[in-house]
């Protein structure tokens, strides 16, 4: 693990000493994707490249060499798109990530913070019933679902600006992955409690993050979203009792989500929005 | 420390088998304050002691040889109050106690989680900026404030049960200390990172709880609580701020939450209730 860890950060390095000086204004923008390698997160770095003919993408993942679907669309995009390892457990990981895009972008106009677990067999099981909660899970759910994105903010805060030109947006955006199940207001049938705690504390680190952003000189909003139910592995397990018509693709779910980021106003800094723009209760 | 818990459960198990067996109907109730060493936890014991002239109280702390206030309870009520070791972050101290108590009460008919930690120094410090927050900080007041009393809920759960005679309430209580800070909706100063978070998951957990617990036959409400703020050791270093009349006495306060306990009803089971009962936004 370590080795190609190793070996993937020497290539990027390569990579990105050919590339612009941090001074460069970057046409369309400089968006990064945490927890790009599969699922909702790959499908943003997709749109994000395919359906502009500007602006960057950085994709970050645990395990860049494993990630097919990232190295198909550096294939398709090899100026435009940056593949790092991140490992959100791993807050080396999330510096050296923030130092290397610092030096080749300078900045960051968008951060969706994509990643997030609901199940691993044999490790973490989402709980039915009180008994079945353990201190193992809870804990997990917790360090990947809200304390690793807010470590990613931390250390990507410096760079947030107010993007280059040709993109949609007069303010940067980060934009967290929340989850219904996550809102204590609706929480009508219980359970599953590592995953809706982790990301209930998810939605306050992000209200807390956003009050602080929003008193900085250069607007930062910051917003969580619900993509509503994606057909995606994390899902997958669960699709058994989604309604008919409830079961998005990742296509049109990221497309709903990245219509809310590009239309983000002041006023929405802090809040909570399914993928068809309505809000979510706390 | 090993070893003193050692001494402290063999003097408490001599004391255990000279009692009444599980059988036995407990006049006034069972009551459990887990976090009774000091501050409002310890308050609850006492005024559970003091304004009852029946009912038990069992009293867990992490260090019992070390809990003056404690001791001193324990010296005027000799009879009615145990003093158990639990710290809430090794979850076979909590499975302890919950054998100890069925031995010896078979029975619980109020569980109160009063523990919690805001700031320790060198370890732990409210955080006032996004740059301050530390992983450590976040998983700490996450293990502590969340998960631990949602480890007792589950280790004590089969022990719930309507209470024996001479108390006023028809339903087994459990009341988790939350915070007016946990609360999302209400969070406009932002800061304060782990500990929000920390309180936003106890107040989803304890919500999944309720849920499952307002599916049991015999009717337990569960039910979250803000004690204002209180003149006590976890708030001091931070009371500058607070208004005039606002700082409460650990006795008012304690009194103000006693008689939401003591008064609830079946509808606000789920519930974030304020020291005047005032439900508060998620």
């Amino acid at each position: 693990m370590a080795n190609s860890l190793f070996a993937f950060r020497s290539i990027r390095k390569v990579a990105f000493t050919s590339s612009a000086s941090a001074s460069v204004k970057w046409k369309g923008g400089v968006s990064l994707v945490q927890g790009a390698s599969r699922g909702i997160g790959l499908e943003f770095a997709k749109q994000l490249l395919e359906k502009n003919d500007k602006g960057c993408v950085i994709a970050t993942c645990r395990n860049p060499n494993g990630a097919t679907g990232l190295l198909d669309l550096k294939n398709r995009f090899p100026e435009r798109l940056d593949v790092l390892q991140l490992d959100l457990t791993v807050e080396s990981t999330i510096e050296a990530s923030a130092k290397s895009i610092k030096e080749k972008y300078g900045c960051l106009n968008l951060l969706i913070n994509a990643s997030g677990i609901l199940s691993i067999p044999n490790v973490l099981q989402p709980e039915t019933t009180l008994n079945k909660v353990e201190k193992s899970s809870l804990m997990l759910a917790y360090e990947v679902n809200a304390v690793g994105p807010i470590l990613v903010i931390k250390h990507m805060s410096p760079l947030l600006k107010v993007g280059g030109t040709g993109i949609e947006r007069d303010v940067a955006v980060v934009a967290n992955l929340s989850a219904r199940v996550g809102s204590i207001g609706d929480n009508r049938l219980g359970g599953w409690h590592s995953y809706r705690a982790s990301k209930a504390a998810l939605n306050q680190l992000t209200k807390s993050v956003s009050v602080e952003f929003g008193r900085k000189k250069d607007p930062v909003i910051c917003i969580l979203l619900h993509p509503g139910t994606v057909d995606t592995d994390l899902s997958r397990p669960f699709q058994r009792n989604v309604p008919e018509g409830k079961l998005f693709t990742k296509e049109f779910s990221v497309q709903k989500l990245l219509n809310i980021i590009n239309n983000v106003k002041s006023h929405d800094n802090g809040k909570f929005f399914a993928w068809d723009g309505q809000e979510i209760p706390w």
